[in-house]
């Protein structure tokens, strides 16, 4: 599938209306999703709409009950900051590669065509599904070669947030080749008026935050006293990441997807290879705030900051809040 | 000691007998280990028995009621993997050394026999002793000289899985001189089917669990709907490895020999050097499942596995279960 | 500043005695530290007075009901061991800088004195606070240049521990321009005969505790029985510390600041850059302790103990306990 075929999709408007009818039948929070619906929210999103942190939302196609997704794995020239192009790897043309975001009970498939000039095969973390769709060429499959295809299905039970990515070698998957898989469950998601993604890479694209680095990585918004998800994921290949956000602290709700029985307050999170966390920050003053990993070598050069960093810009509440926040 | 002194104790009969009566006294959840004793179990072990994991329990003797057992360190040609010589050291031939499993309220004695070619010490990483007991030369006793002897002896008072290692310098530690310290407590062991340790290494072996890199790393076997029980180990001597099981979640129930009031469940641990974790899985699918640390430089190559990669082998369960696991 | 003026203002009659009734008021468990008052104990303790850990409290004047800090950043050759002197960057003439403790509710203003040969400007780590007070040069101020001086002003409304550190580069804080930054709570303070922190370097310095590396590192005091309370607070620049104490386990109380809503114990904690973690170990046994990173390379060599590396001694109980500890 071409990159040119997915941009037609993704305004294809049956498809659109569709996503928005599945998005509120998933039971995420339909009611105050409306209610939050202002011009800068980013809830909810269709297919192909960027997600208000870079990345955007896989689009498929429905078959006989079951939601198609189409990968195509290519090289690619990627600007991960104003004049610094890397030979990247990706999935439909992107850095990392579309979101996607299923229901909890969805069955799925993945149509895989390898365009790469070497062989390949894509691992679903942190999923419940049969072996042999597990993705480990040589383990459960064999290797995906270079004009081949391989397809992918499996029921998705493992709810919240977990990532796909090339399980080939880490030079691979360093290159682009993951993406955040969304796994939104039929009841109790995390309530929150904005939903981001920090995808975490350190190979050969250098320090970046959903493909890029500072200043090119994507600005966040939020306003005073929202509630703000964000879905931290280690892609590595190769380091463990202190995640630290200015202006006060976050509430960790979930690791690798699943819900913490007792959420805990910090400000700096440590982000292995192979992690998910999904924090929770309610912003309590107007500013811009940096999010970045603390590890000054990866946010920061002598010229200034760098790499792993994002700012978030907070407004003023959209409404009158009862309490001051942060007195 | 010779190592084939420490062969011919693994077969004497009375201690196996011995070992047999303690460990059921001990109150392994005893019935459970009768019911579940099939010929592919590995509870209960004897002295000598593989644990399933590549390990073996360590033989000891008991003399006017304290357990008393012999380590001797000595350089080695070890084998990593397949035509992977590499020059170790090691406690009684093996890396790691053999497993040191004693019950709470044991007083236990260890004679050290230093055949290294250069000093050494060792400590026992997680137990509350007398602090001339710690293993730290220079602090708490003089360094062990080659040819000399040291003896230790204290009370096991610190349950759970905790660790011994030489205290010298992580180049001798690193060449294999650790092993894995168990203390079984009087009451509320963790229960499972399966008892598995994981050792993680990243010294001059090169990325070792239990002293061998993939493909030479002993598969695990369990069956679906069996709790499983793997104890990680940091052995380092110099990284952070985020430890990944492919095929669901785990729950992290015990670090460093303490159970977690809340435990949690996730897909990826981080393990330091010095931390242990015990961890329990119950595998809802058949098929080949790998566990292996997350950072891709650790556990591939670009011919594919390699270093840190173990895999479980899940067969069907035993006995019919109630209800359908993984859906 | 000069350092001149900061040794003799710690002498200041009337500002001792003022601190020590503000401390007294901030609730820090007035009467059991009284009670704890022994000559070897380090509760409480007036401006300028070494806390045990080789640390100083900074001295401060109230003006118009604001506590008024001076820090002054300047180059300094440091000896980090007996021999090794390092070029370093203080504030105030020490690495770490003084240990700012100030009570909950407090309006705090800090006077900061770049006489650095390079531009700098510092950042409140965890503090909730005016977006224009945070210390990032380029975003939220405009960088401080050399002879210049640049006056922050917040209310602490944050408590626990923190820290705060030089946002410029890694290079400028790893060379020492970093130090404790403790917010007494009203209510509820974590109870503790003994009050220590422990600031892990990893830049330019070397390994260093408190700006020290074994052997020069503050030996520490504890007595068996005691709560010790131990700060440890990740500078970095750059790296993962896995912190272990022998002679048993410690629970961990707090992180970034924040109580946790479940401790936990352990024997040996990850501290990243930029995190910190508020611990409590109550020693069992008389002796020496090491307290130290787990990572050989970081606390040994083959010449013994070395970088980050500090000695417990433990002393008898001053008084009977009712209960043997340790067994």
């Amino acid at each position: 599938m071409s990159t040119e075929l997915v941009r037609k999709r993704k305004v294809l408007p049956v498809l659109t209306v569709l996503l928005s009818v599945l998005i509120a039948l998933a039971g995420v929070t339909a009611s105050s999703v409306l209610k939050e619906s202002t011009s800068d929210s980013v809830l909810p999103a269709a297919a192909g709409d960027d997600l208000g942190d870079g990345t955007r939302l896989a689009p498929y196609e429905v078959v006989g009950g079951v939601k198609v997704f189409r990968l195509r794995a290519a090289p690619l020239s990627w600007e991960v900051s104003p004049g610094n192009v890397r030979q990247a790897f990706a999935y439909n043309g992107t850095v990392p590669g579309p979101v996607i975001r299923v229901n909890e009970g969805d069955t799925v498939r993945f149509i895989v065509q390898n365009d790469l000039p070497e062989n390949t095969a894509l691992h679903w973390h942190g999923m419940d599904l049969p072996n042999d769709q597990d993705g480990v060429p040589g383990l459960t499959q064999p290797e995906i070669e270079p004009g081949q295809s391989f397809t992918y299905e499996w029921k998705a039970i493992s709810t919240g947030t977990h990532w796909y990515h090339s399980h080939m070698h880490g030079d691979q998957e360093g290159k682009g080749l993951y993406g955040s898989l969304e796994v939104v469950p039929r009841l109790g998601d995390i309530v929150a008026a904005r939903d981001y993604r920090l995808i975490i890479g350190d190979g050969p694209l250098g320090f970046v935050f959903n493909g890029k680095s500072f200043p090119a990585t994507a600005p966040l918004r939020a306003r005073v006293g929202e509630r703000v998800r964000i879905r931290l994921i280690g892609a590595g290949p190769e380091m463990i990441h202190p995640i630290h956000l200015h202006g006060g602290y976050f509430e960790v709700v979930a690791q690798d997807g699943r819900r913490l029985p007792v959420p805990q307050q910090m400000d700096t999170l440590l982000v292995g290879v192979g992690q998910t966390f999904d924090i929770v920050w309610v912003p309590t003053r107007v500013g811009k705030w940096m999010i970045h990993c603390h590890i000054f070598s990866h946010a920061e050069t002598h010229h200034g900051m760098a790499g792993l960093v994002s700012i978030f810009n907070v407004d003023p509440p959209a409404v009158g809040l009862p309490l001051p926040l942060g007195g």
